[in-house]
């Protein structure tokens, strides 16, 4: 893939590590998919307006740093200003740059340092290295988060990479969530944006850290085009689980840097009703923060999992539902007989544990990934904060 | 009031305190709200089933210790069991009595050691005591918690008074929440319905600890009927007013004691669209981990506070939006300069705070009430779980 990378130290990171990104490629289609969050930033909406209007870009701009959100009109002149300088410094219109920012929320961006940094930028252009860009895009991360794989359709190769950001936490804001993932198949758009739906469901959706949602969260699946693979219905479900496998490790990797996780929980749900059973019974696991208590105390607490379950209001009947951790049977229908000292055991000395809880309900699955929630957490969000 | 009341120490809680409470009045109409966890109790589901059939009850049976939950048919038939040997006590009908637990999940109550305790109790009643009542349904609470307060109407008083638990834990289950409020008032049940719904969103639905409802939570009024003062359409409002009192008295020190809390924090929503959205607005800020961290860390975080409001996806104008801690005005349309420090030393020296958030949006208001999470939550829930 021919994606051209612009980075710059401008400052605006406390760190003074690098706080802008520029990519740029062929004019492609793309899918992006941004927070919900009512106090959405600036450049969040800005990107809604060119969603709206354009069908294909071919440049993005990020800053970190500041996450340029509830900085009302102001703020938004700036985003799009961000856009202008790229724009004008490709010589491409200003509605085919999407621009994020991460960090720092209500201050004004500092504008000075960023059009510096953009220019800077702009005048030393090279090739995509994927962790120089995902190290660009960080704040508190403790490592630069990016992945790629390759697939085959018909004899023909064709590639997936991506960065991602998250988890850590700037003054005064929550984590952002970041990810660009690039793609070098022909895809048009409408087909582009239904496996992105797809995906993003199946895993920047399907994560939790401590259940906030940010003001800047974004998504981003540009194809390029460049090879001659083309995706059309009967390839699709293939391209899509390529694009699933890349979105959930960048995924998992945020989570696993969740702020003070010590493991990464994976929680499969089993026969539930349907997809979005499956998915809330995950969710309401993975937000309980007894369950997460429990599970930093290597306590295999079936009671805190199971009432999370309850708690969704489901007409779930108990008798029919069976709850493992690791391979440790903990309940069926009533409380099993276990050893509980190698299922504590387990816990303890695994980064990456697994729950797999069966409904017994129907045939629809979830996987959510979550961490435990610890000292650190607390630590990183009541004390670091000034 | 003629309230009995009868305790015993049973052996069910492990630190060998009071853990059965039986408690004798007049047959009288009641209200029972339950909790609607999908794995509620096995108490809860006989509650439920008295709930459809009798219109009035004269006496409850509360142990502490055990929370007969995740039990199955072995449970009920315990519950069961324990209003059986309190109605052949008092020589009434077995559905004239409510039964309560609270405490471990997922074990069987030890009923030689429950039937011994609740006989001690039937052959020891003496006037309701309510620190005494309140300490024997004690989990982990740091306190007894109890309140009563008086009313007038037309030159005539009338009393209630409540005693409550809550917030403490047990392993392996997250907090129970009990509650028990005697008034001496004649009111039909109809009426006594209509006004506990009301008072319960406001007192008891309007809490939160950490976000985890419990499978026992329950809450009953019960109106002896013993005083002349009749309630009526035209002063339910009074009533409902005083009864709202001693609820929210009660729902705060559970608040107050919920675990590892340094502060209990009072968020006040203004200028709602309606009283929904006010009250879900002040539960989103309340159930916000982030949020509660910057509590403990006497952090003036306005933008944790804006953000977990946006997660809502309401159609909010934060322009319009106004956000106070305490006295200081932190955010009126765009970021406000305030004085730090004396915002923080605000946090740092109250053990009560106040948040007053004004939407711009229209007539509604609702208070909320939480903790912040702290180091202490995580050493509650972590490590002494086993």
């Amino acid at each position: 893939m021919n994606i051209k990378m612009g980075v710059a130290k401008a400052g605006i990171k406390p760190s003074g590590d690098y706080d802008i990104l520029v990519l740029k490629f062929k004019p492609s289609p793309y899918s992006v998919v941004l927070t919900q969050n009512s106090l959405a930033a600036a450049p969040v909406l800005y990107d809604r307006m060119v969603r709206e209007i354009q069908e294909e870009i071919s440049a993005i701009v990020v800053n970190s740093g500041n996450a340029n959100a509830a900085t009302g009109e102001k703020g938004l002149e700036n985003a799009e200003k961000m856009a202008e300088i790229v724009s004008e410094g490709f010589d491409i219109e200003k509605e085919e740059v999407l621009v994020f920012s991460t960090g720092v929320i209500g201050v004004q961006l500092p504008m000075d340092k960023v059009e510096k940094g953009i220019e800077e930028a702009l005048n030393n252009m090279q090739e995509l290295d994927l962790e120089l860009a995902a190290r660009a895009i960080s704040t508190t991360d403790s490592f630069p988060k990016y992945y790629e794989t390759t697939g085959e359709i018909d004899g023909k190769t064709f590639s997936i990479k991506g960065i991602a950001k998250g988890a850590g936490m700037i003054h005064p804001n929550m984590a952002t969530m970041l990810a660009y993932i690039f793609t070098d198949v022909k895809i048009d758009k409408e087909l582009l944006d239904r496996a992105t739906k797809l995906v993003v469901e199946r895993s920047f959706n399907s994560i939790d850290v401590d259940g906030c949602e940010s003001t800047n969260d974004s998504f981003l699946v540009v194809a390029t085009g460049e090879t001659d693979v083309e995706i059309n219905e009967e390839n699709k479900t293939y391209f899509a689980k390529k694009l699933l496998e890349v979105a959930t490790e960048l995924a998992k990797m945020i989570v696993k840097d969740g702020e003070g996780a010590t493991k990464l929980i994976q929680i499969n749900v089993h026969q539930a009703k349907d997809k979005q059973e499956a998915k809330s019974v995950g969710e309401a696991i993975a937000l309980s923060n007894l369950f997460k208590t429990a599970m930093f105390g290597n306590d295999p607490n079936w009671g805190r999992i199971l009432s999370a379950v309850g708690q969704l209001h489901l007409d779930i009947d108990f008798s029919n539902v069976k709850l493992y951790i690791g391979d440790f049977l903990l309940y069926s229908g009533e409380p099993m007989d276990f050893d509980r000292k190698a299922a504590e055991e387990y816990l303890k000395n695994n980064r990456e544990v697994t729950i797999d809880l069966y409904l017994g309900r129907g045939e629809a699955d979830w996987t959510y990934y979550t961490c435990d929630l610890t000292y650190k957490y607390i630590e990183i969000n009541a004390e670091y904060t000034t």
